[in-house]
């Protein structure tokens, strides 16, 4: 299975167990391994809201992800190349990932224009005209200088309808070879050292699309695949089944990542069938309104069933959260709107998904995760 | 100068040595040892904004501030004697101390009269009606828990005339007489353990009312002394000679507190005029608005200078701020207003405070505290 020419110096992903269509990976960057499955927490601006680097190191994260649309905007990839690249910037030598600013541009930019060329729309920031191409999102990731960096893709909206989808596996097909010729150009590095780029599969929930996208992105030859256009508001029953079956026609020896889930019932459907690595903003947005993940659901601090509880969150999370202050003490920091409350909750919900996805790969290698994630979603369905 | 009736259990002070008026000193409290001088963080509702109690701890702080005023109302101080006491509640199992809840009154409840039974005001939170007494400002710092805690006083606003501040001279030595007796009554103890109370001198910037007022306080016989009712709008000079006077007839076994200063230049000349701790927002305020405390003076991070400096803050300083992220990325944070950007300036701002009081402590024991000063707002007058 191994194709030489998708090989990227200093980048290595391998499978070294699995257990159905699940999969526990170790995938080797030049700035470290990360195990998968593999949860990627967001730092939207640079920063994943209130933790810092080290907290998330200790805690478990193995890579970070960061916007290029944000960053672009604000300071400026060319700023952030200025102060040293990314890494630097973000203040995490450990490996991170940059989107390509498509997603964004598409979701904020209700005006954006879409033709092959690119898209064009107004910057949120200042409502200045900019035109994303897939050239510019690859060299805007260059500059910033993340060690995985992903095609310019069109990700149509959840509801649209099948020309329009149809339209959008076309034209990722043509932005992901454009993508791939701005890459070797530069010989697959960036500012900040080597990188790999990982191609996109589009298609919606038409089984027929994501083959079709999946046979496009397979002829360019990625190191690795994303299954992208999922979780925009379809039904996760058919999310599941399109996941599925696009997982099994991406080969064995690539990672695999799903763009944007992060409900723990979630990943470990997602995982079952055979992604590796995925991000979301869930779980630190949800920590920012107050709720905490916990073995029995998604638990709302607002509630005043615990202004006088003395029990931690969760008695077997290691978290500061969970092992220093009471669910009183948090829901008054909640009621607040201390800082502290965000950011313990923020711990909290990343730490639990690290520990959810660190059990499945256990759970993986010694061959009994279905019992796992029946065992861990018993008490809630998600 | 021992005097047995002033003496509480578990605290004991002692000044180890003396460079012109400034000391250096340990106050002993049953949660541990604090080095004096001090700057005591505050951590208005329960939390030092954005910063986690080990952390703090890491830093060195020696003793967090809390505000009885706010706890009072939001949770209210029996909600956290239930949930086990201020310091489970805060998750801080070092020494604590907290102010009466009047200068909160005062100054929050623009409403507030009067009289010489208590305060009656609105609450901020809901509007209610409440009325703080002597009592209950007791009452609620026993409920709270703190091991340090304070006299309920009446401080007169900045410009006050001298009718108004002899009237809060008078005032304050009854309710000083009254907090005593409910101190007492629960045997120097709250809901935490034995409690140290300490009474304050008024008496603006008039010469003989704030000898007027020690010697009502002293009557009182205190284990500790605070000089409140300063750092209210007067000029600086006439607030340094008040302070210098008032230390001076001030018990040496007995530890000085002035309430409500944290620039550097300001510590230092307290320091200097033989007080031995402060509180005061302005770290963690100012860290909140974009600034930190360099020694060139207060540096303002929003300035479009910073935008591509690679320099870090402080080269000498080693906060997270300074060793892990650029003077870039610190104002990108600001400017994108994201959590972690106050997170790290108000760590910074927080340990240049404790260096400056260290290094202070250090300058008093080896006798060049003048010397340590001079050098310290050589570059900047603060």
């Amino acid at each position: 299975m191994s194709r030489p020419g998708s090989v990227q110096a200093g980048f290595q992903f391998s499978v070294q167990a699995s257990d159905g269509n699940a999969r526990a990976g170790v995938l080797r960057t030049p700035r470290g391994e990360i195990e998968t499955p593999c949860f990627m927490p967001v730092g939207t601006k640079g920063t994943v809201k209130g933790m810092r680097p080290k907290m998330l190191r200790d805690m478990g994260a193995g890579i970070l992800l960061a916007n290029t649309y944000h960053l672009a905007m604000r300071p400026g990839s060319d700023v952030v190349a200025s102060l040293g690249g990314l890494h630097r910037f973000m203040g995490w030598d450990g490996p991170l990932l940059t989107d390509s600013g498509g997603f964004q541009v598409f979701s904020l930019g209700s005006t954006a224009k879409i033709d092959d060329q690119g898209v064009t729309f107004r910057s949120v920031y200042d409502g200045a005209r900019e035109v994303f191409t897939p050239e510019r999102a690859i060299q805007e990731q260059q500059a910033l200088g993340a060690d995985i960096i992903m095609c310019f893709d069109e990700c149509p909206p959840g509801g649209a309808n099948r020309e329009a989808v149809a339209e959008a596996v076309r034209r990722t097909g043509l932005w992901g070879e454009r993508c791939l010729a701005v890459h070797h150009e530069a010989a697959g590095c960036g500012t900040d050292g080597p990188q790999m780029l990982i191609g996109i599969v589009q298609g919606g929930v038409h089984a027929d699309l994501r083959r079709e996208s999946v046979e496009r992105m397979l002829d360019l030859d990625f190191p690795g695949y994303a299954i992208g256009g999922l979780s925009v508001g379809e039904e996760r029953r058919q999310m599941l089944d399109v996941t599925e079956d696009t997982a099994k026609r991406l080969p064995h020896d690539r990672v695999r990542y799903f763009m944007g889930i992060g409900d723990p019932g979630g990943l470990l459907e997602v995982i079952r069938r055979g992604v590796d690595i995925f991000d979301c903003v869930l779980p630190t947005r949800v920590a920012r309104t107050g709720s905490a993940f916990v073995p029995e659901g998604k638990m709302n601090l607002k509630n005043a069933i615990h202004a006088e509880s003395r029990e931690p969150l969760d008695r077997d999370c290691p978290c500061t959260a969970c092992s220093s202050f009471s669910r009183g003490t948090l829901r008054h920091l909640v009621m607040q709107k201390e800082i502290l409350g965000l950011e313990l909750l923020t711990e909290h919900n990343l730490t639990y998904l690290f520990r959810l996805v660190r059990g499945a790969r256990r759970a993986i290698v010694e061959n009994r995760f279905a019992e796992y994630a029946r065992q861990e979603t018993a008490s809630h369905p998600w």
